[in-house]
């Protein structure tokens, strides 16, 4: 199951209240769906320094909550994400919203931006572990010795 | 008391179980030091980017551990600090070291470097968290209605 949700925080408030406010929502959802994994966006200094700033510190709380619970976390770059539901590295946020209505058979985008953003994370962790997976298998058949 | 240590996790570890570990360390020195404040160096996006990421990724794990206990944090920018010990924010590195040793009358300067500029941020605090209450309690003097 893929699970997704936004956790919004005032942007008033003080960093370190708002940190709290996500790990509680993070928490809340770790014990409402169980996952068996938990993937999280790679963050990179690029354009908007200042907003990176913040997307480092939230994702450090999302990785930390899952670790602390043994949960395997995976971090995917936002082309990885783009790429595994559009085809592109460069596809355009609406493009990405688009893609994940039609492989969720939604009935319109996910809002917020975020959700829709979320759900790709997931999509494109569901899609490149099974990739890797059948990777492994298939080198794992060619490696042993023949009967 | 100025409570000063540092957590060094393996650099060839994955950044969620450094993160783990890093609040595992720091709440054990809040279970063992109890302190009232807790001061966290505020990060910008500089020079070297990447190391800039795990800081502020570091940075969040400090704020929320206080946070969660309900400890204030206070954040302070690296010229601040520089400033506080040594009357320039463009203090070498080795001249905080100095000013830190000679401030706290330690017979050597701390090491690693890391754990001197922890006791200079704890300093800044205290000078600065004084000078903001000086001014606060002059300023409530000034606008008490005279007898």
């Amino acid at each position: 199951m893929v699970a997704c949700g936004v956790v919004r925080t005032p942007a008033e408030e003080d960093v370190p209240l708002r940190l709290l406010r996500i790990e509680q929502g993070i928490e809340e959802w770790l014990d409402l769906h169980r996952p068996d994994k938990v993937a999280v966006e790679r963050v990179f200094a690029q354009h908007n320094v200042r907003t990176v700033m913040g997307t480092a510190q939230a994702s450090a709380v999302a990785m930390l909550c899952a670790t602390r619970r043994g949960i395997p976390v995976a971090l995917h770059t936002p082309s990885e994400v783009k790429a595994a539901v559009s085809g592109s590295g460069r596809a355009e946020k609406a493009q990405v919203g688009a893609m994940v209505t039609r492989i969720l058979r939604l009935d319109a985008p996910p809002k917020p931006a975020d959700a829709a953003d979320a759900l790709a994370l997931a999509i494109c962790h569901i899609w490149r572990g099974t990739a890797t997976n059948r990777i492994a298998a298939a080198l794992s058949r060619v490696r042993e010795p023949r009967p």
